[in-house]
């Protein structure tokens, strides 16, 4: 008899006829005699809505009142379903953050989770309940509400699974599981059965939207074993997993896109220790995330330093870069809004050497200038003009997985 | 400084506009330098949807989920007021329940308040807070949400009010305060500007829908004086106060009609000790209440037996009536599924006789045939047929108010 922990999206929750289905999902594996805990988000659309009538109250809402106001959704969605299973004959009972005890530290909207205390599920799956429990919230040291961030049911689920040392957490989603490119731009995308851990996390934080990254470095740290699949049909979904040796021989597992990215360049910068310091450390301290940095060679004591931000945090970063420019006695600040990043992933790349020229080279012969480069071990990123953004995409998607008639991808496909 | 308590009911809260609208009335509170505590229900209309949305997914979902469901009305409320009232530079804070430590039994859908721990109240208004409390909602001992039943933000608000020994707790509503008839029958009905607890709690009982009898019934024992008024006009509303020697004048105070109650009727008992308890324990034990009963003088040793209930209650009661008939040896069961009740209340009825007497005169002489009558020390009730309920209580506000125009009732009006 297994734990499992099951998590419905928005769309997967977003209407009566809908939740009916889940309600289907979930008696069915209570009947193959599993323990279930399901995680719901919000209604779909239900978030916005009430994020919108706090925004005709006031600009800027207090943190703390908004989490208030948008918790509510996933607490109806959680009530809901729970309703809907004992309609069925299914003994259940729905979970609040202040009732799962899910602590967090008091960063109002994207809050860190602190500790679970699992017991009283763990007595509510004794009695033969199926536990369904709001995603989304927490609750602070001092009882206020808080919320994890945007998309963070999926980071209740892991943290709960983990908690309860679950034997697999399955993410339920409106996609059938993790593709080697996203299926819009690429119509020969196919679906991976495996992907590791490192190369969801690297997948995530390029534009990949199917699963959350915290939510994936929570299942690493844990070994939370998850799964990524689609509420809307019965097609097997994308298992995250462990990196073992059989995988080895899968050298790249997905090609992303994230069209959120803005550059930065500060031009004739003095090329001496101490300078990126000076730069950097007054837009890490506004809470700014830098992904790339790239610094050209300087020939007489002068560089460019170039850098991308989210598109987001654009003007606040060109606010620090322009006094900071001044200070420094840089020649000039250029931006560009919106620039498109393409990255390859795959954890093949760790031990097989050539992938980044096969890349390199496949976007030069379609004439598509790389402005930028970043590599990890088991990703390489490359800025292009935004316009070329998909093109770069199906270029590098037909590189590493060929034209074949779209199908699901198999270990060593590659 | 006074501490009041302010209590806006659905209609005052029920849109965007609304909400901005009892905002500036709660600014107006404070900047006369009172400290305020407002208990907000849910937006008009929320609280159906949400059962509605749970019919949807179950008959007769289970109370512990439709609470939590629920619930989330009155918390959006708060939420939005407080995010308001921070708008307009006027600290604020939400509570709900379990933050309030509302403590109730765990009787779901219409739970008895047992305790509030006001401490965090109290801090939060020191700290210069307007505290902005969700109505309408508890927590049990085992941390599970409770609802206090339909209309029982004003009960919210008064145990707030005693809790805090505030020195008023103001009930805002719909209409302006507490009239001697429903206006919308006799137009020629006035406010009150005072009326006792035990008026109040006899014309609530009696089917004046302005205040929950719970509420007057926690206010008299706390002693809490309560005000109600109209959110959506500045005119002073109904102060509902303790007997004092200088109200003695008032012979009347209102006259009430309900209309969903529906009469059963026993025929052919034997007239012996017990029978009674034979058919109204089963009754009492079903939850039942049971509002007027009346037996026919019998001639024959066998009597008539007729008795009212809540028209929601007709279905249960006959079922469980027609089983008694058989065991008692009845000769029959009659009902009528809806008859009108007509009250007159009025605390100088205690020293004044007549009252009575002009009651049943009065319909009389528009030839109104009483069915039943019963009688409190300050409140005569009079059943009659549905269809001559409004003219009766036009012709018994014409004989106690007489027929001049509008205006406020003033103590001695009588």
């Amino acid at each position: 008899m297994a734990l499992i922990v099951q998590k419905y999206g928005g769309t997967s929750v977003g209407s009566i006829e809908r939740i009916k289905a889940v309600a289907e999902r979930v008696r069915k594996t209570v009947l193959g005699g599993d323990r279930v805990v399901v995680v719901v988000s919000a209604m779909a659309g239900e978030t916005d809505r009430l994020f919108s009538l706090a925004s005709q109250l006031g600009t800027n809402p207090s943190p703390r009142e908004t989490d208030v106001l948008v918790s509510t959704g996933e607490q109806v969605s959680a009530a809901l379903l729970a309703i809907r299973l004992q309609a069925m004959g299914l003994p259940a009972v729905s979970f609040l953050a202040h009732q799962l005890r899910l602590r967090t530290d008091s960063n109002h909207g994207r809050a860190k989770i602190r500790s679970i205390d699992v017991r009283r599920v763990l007595q509510a799956l004794d009695e033969g309940n199926i536990v369904v429990a709001a995603g989304y919230q927490g609750i602070d040291s001092h009882g206020n509400i808080t919320t994890l961030g945007r998309g963070a049911s999926d980071l209740t689920a892991v943290a709960l699974a983990a908690a309860l040392r679950a034997d697999r957490c399955e993410i339920y989603t409106d996609v059938e599981g993790v593709f080697t490119a996203d299926p819009t731009i690429c119509p020969n995308a196919r679906k991976l059965s495996r992907i590791t851990y490192d190369e969801m996390l690297e997948l995530a934080g390029s534009g990949a939207k199917v699963l959350q990254a915290r939510s994936v470095e929570l299942a690493k740290r844990y070994k939370v074993p998850l799964m990524v699949l689609s509420s809307f049909s019965d097609t097997p979904g994308t298992m995250v997993v462990e990196e073992n040796e059989a995988m080895e021989s899968v050298l790249v597992s997905g090609v992303t896109l994230d069209r959120n990215q803005s550059k930065i360049t500060l031009t004739g910068v003095e090329d001496r220790p101490g300078l990126a310091a000076k730069i950097f450390g007054p837009i890490a301290a506004a809470g700014i995330v830098v992904d790339m940095i790239i610094q050209n060679a300087s020939a007489d004591g002068r560089t460019d330093l170039t850098f991308t931000v989210a598109r987001s945090d654009l003007p606040r970063a060109l606010a620090i870069v322009n006094e900071v420019a001044v200070q420094i006695g840089a020649s000039g600040v250029r931006f560009e809004e919106q620039v498109a990043k393409v990255s390859v992933v795959g954890c093949g790349m760790r031990t097989h050497a050539g992938v980044a020229a096969r890349m390199f080279e496949a976007l030069a012969k379609e004439g598509i200038n790389i402005e930028m480069i970043a590599t990890s071990e088991i990703k390489i990123s490359a800025v292009v003009n935004v316009k070329y953004g998909e093109l770069a995409v199906r270029v590098l998607h037909e590189e590493f997985f060929g034209t074949g008639s779209p199908k699901t991808a198999q270990k060593g496909d590659a």
